[in-house]
């Protein structure tokens, strides 16, 4: 089995810093990367979210969110109680994004929509392509931005080891991409927005049990579910002093609204390296970790689990967040006070 | 509070490769390093081993050793069942133990020793100063190459993450430490020696529980220490395919021969890399490193527990090994097969 780079040819560049394993690593199981075509340079992901209180759902999507290349849609309750939609949608055009959204998408957390006692915002990732990365665990039925790729990798060898979503990053061929800036909350009318920092690191990180079946169905909610539920929770409840400016732990939904089985983390860090240092050696997800490595060594390649993630290192000007008649510890907003 | 490098002033130079950490990073709870003269270039960690069958002890060291600049004793049963007593010396001054070693260690595994029953090995490491770092989690009662340290660090910054090892060691500053070649056995009548490879990499890693008292002691000895001991002989039965040449887990000894509440993990590897990937990712040390994490925080400060360990990266000129009536799976020899 030959194993390629996940960094693909065309974004590879001298490097002024070396990976973190041997070049004769060899990972212990394998994992793909989602292959763009060389004309992409730049990708969208863009999160609108709408929250309310009580029981009564809300259905609202973008205008025309049909027209980006995939989306899809998860709920959540988040620390105050609020019941929260979230539509997700990815473009691998950024003059097509840039359209749509003139058009619609700005109108999601315009100050002119009518006040329906829902809160709307509009968190939006514009990553050029040498600041992204993706890993699925399984070669089949891609999610998130890597649904928008034509096709995925070969086996590749920057993963299973600490330190290898950087090492998938093209940027971190010669770029420490440390933090730089602070953000700030900046008040327009009903509506507050962000002046991003620098290098912002975002991950979307992805379970999907369709698959399994009864011993390992039972495993994956008795045996790993809660300890990543407990990881995320603590994330979204105690994660700022750590670098974690918000995490939101999800269940997806399927085309008719129901819950599916598939759930994601999407967590916003203050860079890298502090996602890097609560992954590694953090209790919370140590104890995920070993749950899971519980699990997936039980079960040996048998495993019909899937995992995947994205992981990103946004530049300031790659970022873009409204919130219109949010609460103040939605999003972003939680980091100002 | 400041943070020190761990790699001191005197060895310090222009760096092409980056350690793993943000310049601002600071790790969780303090460690230190053994700080030892910028005159000393090179130090020596030799092993005197005598194996045996049987319960009727023995009890025997290298002639002189007390010319050393520190030695303690440690007992194990190897996985062939044989007891094995191992003399460990330290030196600061290569020249003094090259004359020592002529006059007095070398007879350990002579040919011309007469044989009783007894097998005899000899283990010997010199790194010079920029291929080892030491690592303590007191400030107090140093053991191993650190004793011969004339003082300790304050609280260094390289700890507490993956790859801290990597970048304690002054020679990461420009080297990947890569292995070269591959160790061969050499017989010699009844002495077998090993030809050794380059960059191979040793730890001893220790725990002393000698202060732990009621509630902290049995939580260590229940529910860390058996956990420790699996990792252990992981190693030493399973340890081969992932690059661990040997490991021996052993009880220190005090003076008068008693098992004192102090052990280590004494293990040879490949290279620091697979060092590394074993301690990082393989499922014994994640639960070694879990066990550990869930004592430490329940405990916090108060934890009385003390542990250190020294990681060595050898070139090929710099280990020596001989094998006197050894059985074949003794040390090196087992790589041989």
């Amino acid at each position: 089995m030959t194993i390629e780079s996940a960094i693909p040819e065309h974004l590879r560049r001298a490097r002024t810093r070396h990976i973190r394993v041997p070049s004769d690593y060899a990972p212990p199981y394998p994992s793909y990367s989602a292959r763009f075509q060389p004309a992409v340079s730049q990708v969208v992901m863009a999160y609108f979210g709408a929250q309310w209180r009580g029981d009564q759902p809300v259905d609202t999507v973008p205008e025309g969110i049909a027209a980006s290349g995939h989306w899809d849609r998860a709920t959540y309750v988040d620390e105050r109680g609020y019941q929260t939609l979230l539509n997700v949608a990815y473009w691998d055009d950024i003059a097509a994004f840039d359209t749509w959204f003139a058009n619609h998408g700005k109108a999601w957390t315009s100050p002119d929509r009518p006040h329906d006692g829902v809160g709307y915002f509009t968190e939006v990732l514009r990553p050029t392509v040498d600041r992204y990365e993706t890993l699925f665990s399984a070669a089949d039925r891609l999610e998130g931005i890597g649904v928008l790729a034509p096709e995925l990798s070969g086996e590749i060898q920057e993963h299973a080891y600490w330190g290898g979503a950087r090492d998938r990053i093209p940027l971190s061929q010669d770029n420490e991409m440390a933090p730089a800036g602070r953000s700030a909350v900046e008040v327009d009318g009903p509506v507050r927005r962000i002046r991003p920092a620098d290098n912002v690191c975002v991950i979307r990180s992805g379970q999907d049990w369709t698959q399994t079946e009864a011993d390992e169905r039972r495993m994956y909610l008795e045996d790993v579910e809660p300890v990543l539920r407990a990881g995320m929770d603590f994330l979204r409840d105690d994660g700022l002093p750590i670098g974690c400016f918000f995490n939101r732990y999800v269940r997806v939904l399927d085309d008719a609204g129901t819950p599916a089985d598939k759930s994601y983390g999407l967590s916003w860090w203050s860079s890298l390296a502090a996602l890097e240092r609560w992954a590694e050696s953090h209790p919370t997800h140590v104890a995920i970790f070993g749950a899971a490595m519980k699990y997936l060594s039980t079960l040996g390649p048998a495993a019909r689990l899937k995992l995947y993630h994205e992981v990103s290192v946004a530049s300031a000007d790659q970022q873009l967040f409204e919130y219109l008649n949010c609460h103040d510890s939605t999003g972003m907003l939680r980091t100002a006070r």
